[in-house]
């Protein structure tokens, strides 16, 4: 069979990520420029316009689809997206129909953490699976909700905010307004700033020479690093990260009856460690008639997840 | 146009409730006789048919079809259900084959938490919503997802256990085996037993005198009774309730971007007070762009919601 390509475009606030991928979902040429967000509307807009035509010179015949991952709200059946947090004055933008009109190739706009989910489902660990719950650990915690090959939109295409399940209603503020969501014991900068706390009772860690006795310098990365040396209080770290997590999908699969759970991001790196414990933790809180269907598998997106998800919604319908 | 009838079964551990339903969701005959599921499987199929025998006797050749509401796992397909807690010996029955061989009438079975979402969808506050989350309130925490105008089941029919949202995960023990979950704070016995405890540091409530001095005779309704009398711990009391409850719809809300909530079930019985703190609360928990659209109802199918919900299963398609 001939091999079909589709341009992905990762919009990002500081960054715009585009690349033109196969329809199995490998990247053949890629570039990186600059949102230039601070600049208006229009000039990012244009810096997207300008990356596809530099990526498409000498390629555009070939080209199936463009497919675009935006942050903020995506208006499915207009293309539009709405109130990006990290694109100031981005109040309710036509992309699909400007992009479209632009190259005369179908375009298709979808919300990046759903975008990502469709990715593993077209090329990724979601290929083989029905139903599943997409989970991206990163400085957010995303995620989508993909059941039966469908992405699950819910009523206005803001379905599958994972992160802002409540796992303590009285526990830590969440930077959503919110107390005690996932997101505000997952997310990167919240467990950094706990780590740290924790430290304090910690003096042994070998987080300490790793940072150089600087916990500014202190990142995920550390942590993972001084488990790996053996160090106890890590170790500990990311087997209660894995914990809490299992917690917080509990209700998301008892609410879903979805049992496959598919974690991506970078936070995701934490390994088997987080994993076994988040999926025992999964087990032993579900009802009774789910836990034999439970499994956590790793996302197989990893570097460039944004273009591939973004290329995957050409492929996907 | 023509009324169409249907009969509906509300499957119970102790009794089956009977009635003849019309596609307006009126009841015109019913009744209720003993499930004797202590005699075992095939005894209470025989109740289920001696019952709809008597119901339908002269009235056979106007009925659309026969609806049952079940407690435990059913396959819609097969029309099994599967392990139903209070039906012991139940393992899988293939009770809408029985039913329709029996009667010649096409039959339906969906577990009864389902039923009642549908009901309310066919007859009831759901009537003229695209989407909305079912919660009953009772006993247990019940509920039902319908996402535009169709039952959302998930993989194997058991989606919408909106009782079993965690929560506090570091909370109170739920009887599923969990920690934390809706139904542990909402549930009827669960809250009796919490107000028994902290009515004694209340020993000025007026709940003392409605029960006679004796905390035995305490129900949910004393503690409404005892609020519209003025009450202040009870009012209080069902305030704490629906703020409770507001925190657990939040998490479901913000996964499935669904805002219609209809609230049933005896614990809806608190009314406005309930309604209005859970409301409140809900909008203060759920992510920024789902605020405008929140909207709690109160249940229309009150009396025989289980016949009624029963019976819709046949004008759902």
């Amino acid at each position: 069979m001939k091999i079909r390509y589709a341009v992905g475009v990762d919009l990002g606030g500081t960054k715009i990520k585009i690349g033109i991928v196969t329809d199995e979902g490998k990247i053949v040429k890629k570039i990186a420029i600059p949102t230039l967000a601070e600049e208006g509307v229009e000039k990012s807009i244009g810096q997207i316009k300008k990356g596809i035509s530099t990526l498409l010179r000498g390629n555009k015949n070939s080209i199936t689809g463009i497919g675009i991952g935006s942050p903020g709200v995506v208006s499915l059946k207009k293309g539009t997206v709405e109130n990006p947090p990290n694109l100031p004055g981005w109040v309710k933008v036509h992309l699909g129909k400007i992009i479209s009109n632009e190259f005369s190739i179908p375009t298709f706009v979808e919300n990046d953490a759903n975008a990502a989910a469709i990715g593993e489902l077209i090329y990724g660990a979601g290929k083989d699976l029905k139903s599943f719950i997409m989970i991206t650990l990163g400085t957010g915690v995303g995620g989508g909700i993909i059941f039966n090959k469908k992405l699950f939109r819910g009523d206005f295409g803001g379905a599958g905010e994972i992160g802002h399940v409540t796992i303590d209603h009285n526990g830590v503020k969440c930077n959503c307004g919110s107390i005690g969501c996932l997101e505000a014991y997952l997310g990167n900068n919240y467990f950094i700033r706990d780590v740290k706390e924790k430290l304090n009772d910690h003096k042994d860690s070998k987080i300490f020479q790793l940072v150089n006795d600087d916990l500014n310098n202190l990142t995920p990365q550390t942590i993972h690093e001084a488990s790996l040396l053996g160090d106890k209080f890590s170790k500990d770290y990311i087997n209660y990260l894995g914990i809490t997590l299992g917690h917080g999908l509990a209700s998301i699969v008892n609410i879903l009856d979805i049992c496959n759970i598919i974690i991506g991001g970078g936070v995701s790196g934490f390994g088997k460690p987080l994993f076994d414990a988040a999926k025992e933790s999964l087990k032993s809180r579900v009802l009774t008639s789910l836990k034999p269907r439970i499994e956590i598998l790793p996302a197989k997106l990893k570097n460039n997840a944004g273009i591939k998800g973004a290329s995957s919604l050409v492929f996907y319908d």
